[in-house]
């Protein structure tokens, strides 16, 4: 029998779509290598020719497995709940996950991809207030279908991936200034998610490649 | 027992997003109603208070099903999927699976929401370049993956939720004057595709809100 090699995550300490993957790997309990993508320096080493073959889409983050490359964080995630097993991070009752997906979905469609660095850096000197636009607009559809959904988590009272993509969307906002605490339910779900082992471990804080002057 | 209500659809015609909904609708052969929501006449009925109730994120589409509401379309088509009978819109393999997620993700969350109405009035008088650029650098990413993964259709041969989203795509390229025909897999796909029935009944030349002039 083959020996099983450990997943490797090609992902940027800073990214939020690359913290939701290690989070999943996290609450799974899984191994992984983590292979670092810097996306500033030398204009970005996700466009490299050699990167560009792993992700054609140029973005992080990439996590090759079972010796397949698999892209788009929920896509991964996803993955690795149907072939992984440790705590679920999609409910068993069909409503309960719509209401995972939507959420999930609400943020990593309907917000990050308008405040990410490409766009961003599209955006020019104006790409501060652009990000405050967007995230502060979907935090105000957020808040209220978190109220309808959450219990001690995003979707009642078990973690689940909209959790794996609410807290690194509120990293993101707090790091473009806005005031989270106007959005009571976001703030809270954050507030317990954070103390959680596997957000902790996580964190970009506390990556292989995260500088020497934001480690804490 | 109680009347089964047939699901109602909140939605606009020339929405990329509703269209991925209806087509999945069609192929399961669900009946639904369609309450149009005109996304551009007065200001948008997307932005009333009656709309924001029903979709805080002031976005179609919505369907209202089961006594619930679904916002987010590849949230509600995996929840059609995993309670209704009829044709699989996802593959049973694994590995399958998680490329048919990972194509639709690259649509929707890194194409469709940078071109879509809401972002486009923000950009303003570039908006046309603005979306040519993301759609040409989605698409970009999307031909050698689908290279990869194809077969008669996005991935293999039996249609699945990427092809439901890679349609509308294509549609809206078409509309921002993108040459599609510089990415063969993908112009073949949507060739195919847009043969079938369930594509056809679906698409927004003809649904109930569509401009007489537009009309085909």
């Amino acid at each position: 029998m083959a020996l099983q090699n450990k997943p490797v995550l090609h992902g940027y300490f800073r990214s939020s779509c690359s913290w939701r993957v290690r989070i999943a790997l996290a609450l799974k309990g899984i191994e992984y290598d983590q292979v670092p993508v810097n996306l500033i320096k030398d204009g970005g080493q996700q466009v490299t020719d050699q990167y560009k073959t792993l992700n054609p889409m140029q973005q992080v983050p990439a996590l090759v497995i079972d010796g397949i490359t698999l892209l788009q964080s929920l896509a991964i995630i996803q993955y690795i709940e149907e072939t992984r097993p440790g705590p679920k991070l999609l409910p068993s009752d069909p409503h309960a996950r719509a209401q995972v997906r939507m959420i999930s979905d609400l943020i990593a469609s309907g917000i990050q991809p308008l405040q990410n660095l490409h766009v961003l850096q599209k955006i020019g000197e104006e790409k501060v207030q652009w990000a405050q636009y967007f995230i502060l607009r979907g935090f105000e559809a957020l808040e209220p279908l978190l109220k309808q959904t959450a219990g001690k988590f995003c979707v009642g009272d078990e973690i689940s991936m909209a959790d794996l993509c609410l807290v690194p969307q509120v990293y993101n906002a707090e790091r473009f200034k806005v005031d989270v605490s106007q959005f009571p339910t976001i703030e809270r779900l954050n507030q317990t998610l954070t103390e959680i082992e596997a957000f902790k471990v996580s964190h970009p804080s506390c990556q292989p490649d995260t500088p020497a002057d934001l480690r804490t």
